[in-house]
């Protein structure tokens, strides 16, 4: 059975097919966030502690951290900034860390100052990539997330996408690297624009799954790119693709309606044991007029009870298991 | 590729893999309504009315029509009673119906008057049912449900409500009735008392889909049996389960969050093509406060966009298509 082990300094993780989705928080990042970007230059860190407390308290299993807060000279001021975001996060909550960089000076950075063992976001099927991600989770001993493109780009075609996934996993094992610390994502396109997208991903994740025995990941919301209701066609999206075997993604975890959808996955897909979680969650769940959703409880996990759930130095109310 | 066609006097529906889910709605039945049961004794059909035109409107594919109001004289009661029920609904709205009876006389009763296809719901494997329902699914030449139980009970056993399923397309097979015209039940438990539940009733519907090739249909809120927030476990089961195949289900159209579900899993399972029916539904959409699911415009419709959606006869306000 294919386990990522993923750790804070007080907790770890397993990603598999048998365990509760792995919820990777994608908040703490200022790409396409003005705001923030202008704040984390200033080390002005409140949003990022804001974040970080209001992921976990809403159920991420994982938090990714990104401080790429521009593209003009990104080598110099990234890996001071990456290195300093990670010791704030991981001096607030307990969750294990995604680090999410382009620049691998960054990511060598992050990665001595990590505690625990977190995940790299993220290694791709370009020869430049390959050369210096992979020695780094070597040398370091971590799991790596591969995207499945390379230098010509992202195929259309599910086949090439698998190729360069395999590769991936293929140059990894050059390295010492086992499938198990690979978890690829096989990238999703927006059903809008591509009609098959869902098919076409579901396919890929059980062949994944079954061929190269990996876990998987994706950024979620690229699915509903460009469609009215988005929330609605992820929160469809979330139990189809865990049924097709997808193990993680990289989402926002405090929306409720998403979040309810991976916690009712989890018990459909047998991963909430006695329906632990769920219950917990909804047990005075009172819906909103017409028969729709309403928030869940604010602090309310999306799984992983029997593994601590979120982080107990949360102070939000009902955070203790 | 299995076809299972259903119609009314004017609307002919398919249920298949490649076709927008199959929505039949399960509010006409007196089962568990006493009042509804004491309305239909006293010749009274205002409730069948409202469920009629308020499920169609709903973007109900289907009608199932039940007319069991006694367990005392049903033989004597029921046939007259359905064909009564039926004449009243298929004058109000012209999508197919199911004619459920668990009395023979009734179901003849009823095939008698029905217009177009209807479908029979139900038989099962045993002996009595299968002599009594196959020579009429023959007879009438329509399609039927078949319940994956005998006369040993429900098993727990997935393996064998498998076999039950073979056994009943084998014996429909003497009577030259085709697997495209049986759409199998394979029993859902509900996953609060059995976990794994979810996995049983996806792998069945693959097996069912790939080795006997044939549609399939459940009564979808058995899932949730004893939980809390019912309808998001239920809004979870549905993606998941047409992820594995399933091509119908017999459900609450009313109930926005299952009928939301619905919509996504077509557009992600590609029947729902250029997103056009989720477009036409939420393109106005205004999320409920917190993020959460908030009810679809009334007379949204589940899917069938390009197969004339929903009934042009039902008054309600943007029910044409």
């Amino acid at each position: 059975m294919t386990r990522t082990i993923v750790a804070s300094a007080t907790r770890e993780i397993v990603i598999g097919f048998d365990q509760p989705f792995c919820v990777i928080g994608e908040r703490i990042n200022p790409t396409g966030r003005k705001k923030l970007a202008a704040e984390m230059m200033e080390g002005n860190f409140e949003t990022v502690i804001k974040d970080a407390l209001e992921q976990v308290a809403a159920g991420a299993t994982m938090l990714d951290v990104n401080a790429g807060v521009t593209s003009v000279n990104p080598n110099e001021t990234e890996p001071g900034l990456l290195v300093k975001t990670m010791e704030i996060v991981q001096g607030l909550v307990d969750v294990p860390l995604s680090i999410d960089s382009s620049v691998t000076a960054a990511i060598e950075a992050a990665l001595k100052v990590a505690k625990g063992r977190p995940l790299i976001n993220s290694v791709t099927g370009e020869e430049e990539k390959l050369e210096a991600i992979l020695p780094l989770c070597a040398k370091y001993n971590v799991p790596v997330v591969a995207i499945s493109n390379d230098e010509t780009g992202i195929s259309q075609d599910p086949d090439v996408r698998f190729a360069v996934a395999k590769k991936i996993v293929e140059r990894a094992a050059d390295y010492g690297i086992k499938p198990h610390d690979i978890v690829v994502d096989p990238l999703v396109m927006p059903i809008g624009a591509v009609g098959s997208a869902g098919l076409q991903v579901f396919a890929l994740v059980r062949r994944l799954r079954e061929e190269l025995k990996v876990n998987t990941t994706c950024g979620l919301s690229n699915i509903s790119f460009g469609l009215p209701h988005r929330h609605g066609i992820n929160a469809g999206f979330i139990p189809m693709v865990i049924g097709a075997g997808m193990t993680s993604a990289i989402m926002n975890p405090c929306r409720p309606q998403e979040m309810e959808a991976v916690r009712a996955a989890n018990v459909l897909n047998g991963t909430d044991e006695n329906c632990y979680n769920w219950i917990k969650t909804y047990r005075d769940y009172k819906p909103a007029e017409g028969g729709a959703a309403a928030p869940a409880p604010a602090a309310a996990s999306a799984g992983g009870g029997r593994r601590g759930g979120r982080a107990a130095r949360v102070g939000a109310g009902g955070a203790s298991e």
